[in-house]
């Protein structure tokens, strides 16, 4: 990390300049210019579907909110501060259908190796016979497929409906601004972004050394399941301290973006993965857990999405272990050394 | 392992003699002795329950028809083989009651780590009102508690009654017999006892060869839990091997003390407690999904057994990777070299 190695940022990416705000408009800029033209290409293709367009706009959204975050002191505050918020909710709303689709694939493709099946799970739901537990699998399946087809449908709508938003006309006119011309405050140019960087790779650090590490680098410690049966509450929060550290981890790569490192650290973008991991199978334990509490479902159905529920929570430790394994190379420094 | 390390028995025991029949008959004897002594002070205590006369019954039962196994061609073959039919008959019998109390123990200690809760479950299947899936644990632990303690009372009913029935008194004769007298066969004084055991060492070291070791080692395979939903009789299939592996550790501690051997290699103690784990959980497993196979259960309760059931499997595979990194260590020759 950036205050154990100051050279960092030199031997991982091409650019050794700390940057200045020049470099601050024209990452700014280029972000701007990549997000309108994925809103061009998305409007021209039609539905807010999880097409690649609307991938590049979250994709951009996400970077220019959290530059506006990090460098926050050498911008316009109030500007950016609502412009972040705005960008916040475009993201968050057109996310959600992909989330949906995603979710409920992991937990479609985690049944069928439960069930040790090679077709797909929702089709069998009708033909099955073999077995209570199978046929139990198949209904979980099934009712998965109804659950988060319906949410995913409803997310379609909503993020339909918010391109065709005044309120999306704005932030997209905020973002053309951007792109023509980035509000710094007046003193900006006197400052560098190294420290604004440092500072983000500093709460990133903080926030990992709050993780239960040494736990989660012994295999099977079974913590991930521990109050598994509790209530609804408990998974999530004990998930909660990971999502943060996930968070700032994308912050400080953006951070870095914008400070002209065009590679990030190979084992940063493998904990950044682990993490990304730990927050899919974490709601997609989440949806198990939920689709179980479905009125008036059968006893065999409840069981498989117990199974399944346990297995994604698995896959929550087991990320959390990965993570772990790459965060212990970031720190021995084969983060610097690795091309 | 002796091929690869002629020097074991040597290095890890006491007695470096590589045994004679007067071994086997000295070893034979104290085991019948001990069996004998076990026995009375069982009669004297009373009912067969897991109290440690039966354990050490059960302890010496083992042993003897291990050996008798082990060096079969030593001994009166159709005396030894009938008396090993009923030894394994009668540690069969008496080890069940022991079995069922240890499982719903393992199965009810787990329900309350999952349920994060302090107070032992089955004693809240009446009080527990924080949301529906505490209620299903509270419910599947009353359940099992039910049902495995219907079995062990069943177990336990067949125990006395085996320990009151003819067929008894004859295993106990034979092990009366074996106490004063080792039928050996004319030529046994001819035999060292070194290669039986190597021959016991050998099929060990083959049967662990086909164990699927490189996945094992890897922690989070998820191989435990596959076609965990598929039919009854599948995670029984993969278990096999495994359970094999357990039953020749056994034999091969026993061939070792046979030949004077005091202490059995740490890792190889290890790596046999991995197994006796790795029985009792898939065990448990089992029972978990077995109870949720009981009519007209709600689906609270059968979403609990499926987390239970996961979790337990979840140790399957973690007594796996405790295997794997222990049997390493055998490998390495780091069991020669511990004293």
């Amino acid at each position: 990390m950036a205050q154990r190695n100051p050279d960092r940022s030199k031997a991982a990416g091409a650019d050794p300049a700390d940057g200045g705000s020049e470099d601050l408009v024209r990452y700014l800029q280029d972000q701007a210019t990549e997000f309108l033209r994925a809103l061009r290409q998305h409007r021209e293709s039609g539905a807010p579907e999880a097409s690649s367009s609307a991938m590049a706009l979250r994709r951009a959204a996400r970077r220019i909110s959290g530059t506006l975050h990090t460098f926050r002191p050498l911008l316009d505050a109030s500007w950016s501060d609502e412009l972040r918020t705005e960008l916040a909710w475009l993201s968050g709303t057109l996310a959600r259908e992909h989330a949906y689709a995603e979710r409920l694939e992991r937990l479609l493709t985690a049944l069928q190796r439960l069930a040790g099946s090679t077709a797909p799970i929702p089709a069998q739901a009708a033909t099955a016979g073999t077995g209570q537990l199978t046929v139990g699998a198949a209904k979980a399946g099934a009712l998965l497929d109804r659950q988060l087809t319906l949410a995913r449908t409803r997310a379609h709508s909503t993020a339909l409906q918010a391109l065709g938003s005044s309120r999306f006309h704005a932030v997209a006119d905020g973002v053309a601004v951007l792109a023509s011309d980035v509000p710094l405050r007046k003193d900006a140019a006197a400052h560098r972004l190294a420290p604004f960087a440092a500072d983000v790779e500093a709460r990133l650090c903080d926030a990992v050394q709050t993780l239960p590490l040494v736990r989660a680098g012994h295999p099977y410690n079974a913590e991930a399941l521990v109050h598994g049966l509790a209530s609804d509450g408990a998974p999530e929060t004990q998930d909660t301290p990971w999502h943060q550290v996930r968070l700032l981890l994308r912050l400080h790569r953006y951070a870095q973006e914008a400070l002209g490192v065009r590679d990030f650290a190979p084992h940063l973008v493998t904990a950044s993965r682990a993490l990304d991991r730990h927050r899919d199978a974490a709601e997609a334990a989440a949806a198990a857990s939920a689709a179980a509490r479905t009125p008036r479902i059968a006893p065999a159905t409840a069981y498989a999405l117990g199974v399944l529920h346990a297995d994604q929570r698995h896959e929550v430790e087991a990320a959390r272990f990965a993570f772990k394994g790459a965060w212990q190379r970031v720190e021995s420094g084969a983060a610097v050394s690795t091309p």
